[in-house]
């Protein structure tokens, strides 16, 4: 990548404060670009590195006053952090080695189906009667079991493992050591205490512009012509657990190391906080919002809840009662003081009786 | 599999009611099934679909009373749930593609022993020394270490790995992206801040009838001649960490995420929720029952307790007292009350006793 | 290993108290040992077995003084324990397999440059621009993406797998599963209620000694240039989560299954236990200690805290206020109590009042 300010300001839009010829060759923070490269400010607090950065272009809000003076060029937008996103993608594309062709050893089934313009990497396996679509790019170590179907512009990243049946949409990115259709955790209890395997015989559904991290899991439905299904656009981050039957629904984001347990729906726009528990046949109405490491017990019925603890309810509430949590020993030493207090009073009190008795 | 339906009330050792001679090729779910598909009717709120299904035949209990027309052929039988996991097992194995041979490329050692009917897919590898015992499947980028042993009608799916010296036994099961063997997490702490490791020496003994999840790790023993075992009969979901020196009491079952310290023995037919961890060097009971997401600090001599909370107490207990925690601000409120109370009780004492007093 | 006690004691510094000449080919634990053993003693609970082992050898504290007749051998030594250790070490480099060499087939970039003495397992993969050291041991399935560098003595287990950019320092061991450099998880919401990627540019640093367990994840960071960096001497456990741009100081130790959301610096010396959760840019100062399960909120200043809950706050303070949690419906009954005999005292002295004022 190599343009001017003026293109780049062209590019997005913006208008050009100071010299637009210099060339921009590199992206960086405000604290610590160089000459030569674009940077962005978007969060006040770093305000003060505008002032001093050697950057050669800073992308900023359209209405950004310099309160000092400035050595670097603006460039004046809507949205800068928007803006710098775009140049991102722009970058990440001219340097990403347009990966193409096939590296030896590799293997493929003789009935698979494969588009135009594919990465396959070396070791990487095929099997069965799988379909795959244009422009996928399949590194190295993936396994891709019988009757997989993947559609175009997919990147899975080296040793992804998709289990037989699995159906993968377009423009999907999963990342290392993920496991999509392994089995369902299903045993039934035997008289003499031992666990008997209940086949799980469905698949799973990844719709169009899902990204998944590393190491996450995704089990297959129990029964045949049965799916855990991961609706579309929908983000799951590193080593999430998704146990079978679940429904992820539309555009919703689950953060790392989250659990969801068999059969359980989760509303679409909904967002997970790390390490979150649902447990299983649950349903959580859409744009459900869940703090870190709460555990759910319950279906949630009204949309655009808010909740954290285990069992979780409601955030403000939580953190409510978690602040008179911590103050318990206080509160006990206040009751047990009450309670001197009021035996006290209760024997005063009956000897004013008595005296009063007698007095009166 | 194609069987008429009294074929399979045969197998099933039900009673026909309706029309027999009509073939299955199918099963299904009793919402969605179609004609041609056998479906079962167990929990009876579903029973509305047995009166609008398509399948041709429906397992139900023997006793089911039809409070409507019934358009499908019913099979008796003493538990629908059970006859419909035999069919689904039969199912299972008839559609399984019965993967025997070798795939190449693969790896394996000159002086590995290999039983009869084995499946060794593409990038596998087998180190030396290595046993493998007869009917065992090994799927692609299977990691063997050497000195190895594994017993009959044992699963690896796609790139599990076991380090050197690992034992797995008969008709086991284990998913991809499972570690096992991996070193156990042991450092000395030295006087510099810095730390040392520790070798570890042990190994992994899975024994027979084990079932492992997805990306599960379970750690090697410290010592040489020691070992992180795992009775049989046991099921590990995915995700969970088993650290070093664990040992897991025969058909104990344990659910997604959850994470064992070193040292730590879980008593035979327990049962451990999601995202439990339990400390190190602790003894748990047989039979021992863990909420999701409870931390176990101390050892449970009692059988059968089942706790929750971290640290974990008696679940009625637990859920007693978190009822009561909910309600903190509140009872906050009523201590605060209280106190101003009795501020004001005894001020208006002591002015009727010094009442008293004058006019006594 | 076969050495005489003799020359054990002198390796080891030690006293030899009894037959010095026997031959020793094996370590043991003092519970199990057998003759031509060698084990241990240094916890006082172990104590009895001494009388009764069958090790040829027990190496002990020099002050040992035995309450019974010994039939064994003796070392002694200042510290029992770390003298073990020693030859633990000694027996792990004599038994482990020295593996040198290349494994058919592998893949290796015509550009790769690698040190001397380098094992390269089959199916093991280095991509264009990479740079090995020496004596670096790359197992079978190891994925090592473009443009990574590793230094000189460190292992990388089955199935490692490095994206590119990643720069792992010397004397490092990475257990299987691993992944290193898969992208930050950042995504911008759109007004449509679906998200936008934003590009991941950034690597990963591991500077030198760290070992890091099984199936962990440890994301780039976002921006071209920028580091998610692990510093010297960290140890990370299996099936941790590290986010984009995340920093671990030196000598930090953090147990199985933590997570550290995005930009959070974890101070040098700290130790986090498993299941921990921290959340995003927070800067946690050093030798900060968190105990299991703990959800970190806030940034921390002080140095030398030990925390836990979730939120957390002091260790003792939590334990306080949970032994009260615990007895909540107690608590809670209690002050119900007194608010009856509050409202019996309020009507009580108002009808003495009265009384008073009629009499009065």
């Amino acid at each position: 990548m190599e343009f001017t300010i003026n293109q780049i300001a062209g590019m997005l839009r913006g208008t050009v404060q100071g010299e637009g010829l210099e060339k921009i060759n590199m992206l960086g923070k405000i604290q610590d670009a160089k000459k030569g490269q674009i940077t962005f400010l978007s969060n006040p607090k770093y305000e003060q590195f505008i002032y001093t950065t050697q950057a050669s272009a800073v992308i900023v809000k359209k209405d950004f006053q310099a309160r000092k003076e400035l050595s670097t060029t603006l460039i004046l937008v809507d949205d800068p952090y928007s803006s710098f996103t775009v140049l991102l993608e722009e970058y990440h594309k001219a340097i990403s080695y347009q990966k193409v062709g096939v590296e030896e050893p590799s293997f493929i089934s003789q009935n698979a189906t494969i588009g135009k313009n594919i990465y396959r990497g070396a070791f990487s396996y095929i099997g069965s009667n799988v379909t795959v679509g244009d422009n996928v790019k399949i590194y190295p170590h993936v396994f891709v079991g019988d009757e997989v179907t993947i559609g175009s512009n997919t990147i899975l990243h080296a040793n992804v493992k998709l289990y037989a049946g699995t159906k993968v949409g377009n423009h999907c990115v999963i990342h290392s050591g993920t496991v999509i259709g392994s089995d369902g955790f299903g045993f039934a209890p035997q008289a003499d205490g031992s666990y008997k395997t209940i086949p799980q015989l469905g698949n799973v559904i990844i719709e169009d512009n899902v990204a998944i991290g590393a190491n996450t899991v995704i089990d297959c439905a129990t029964l045949y012509g049965d799916s855990t299904i991961i609706r579309q656009g929908v983000k799951l981050d590193n080593l999430i657990q998704v146990a079978h039957n679940v429904e992820i629904g539309k555009n919703t984001v689950i953060a790392a190391q989250a659990g969801i347990s068999g059969s359980s729906k989760i509303g679409e726009g909904s967002v997970l906080g790390g390490q979150v528990g649902i447990a299983g046949h649950l349903v959580l109405a859409n744009h459900t919002s869940i703090g870190a490491q709460a555990g759910i017990g319950k279906s949630i019925k009204e949309e655009g809840a808010k909740i954290i603890g285990t069992p979780a309810f409601d955030v403000k509430d939580y953190f409510k009662a978690y602040a008179v949590f911590k103050q318990l020993p206080n509160l006990n030493d206040r009751l047990r003081e009450l309670e001197k207090r009021m035996l006290r009073l209760n024997g005063s009190l009956e000897s004013q009786i008595e005296k009063m008795e007698r007095n009166g």
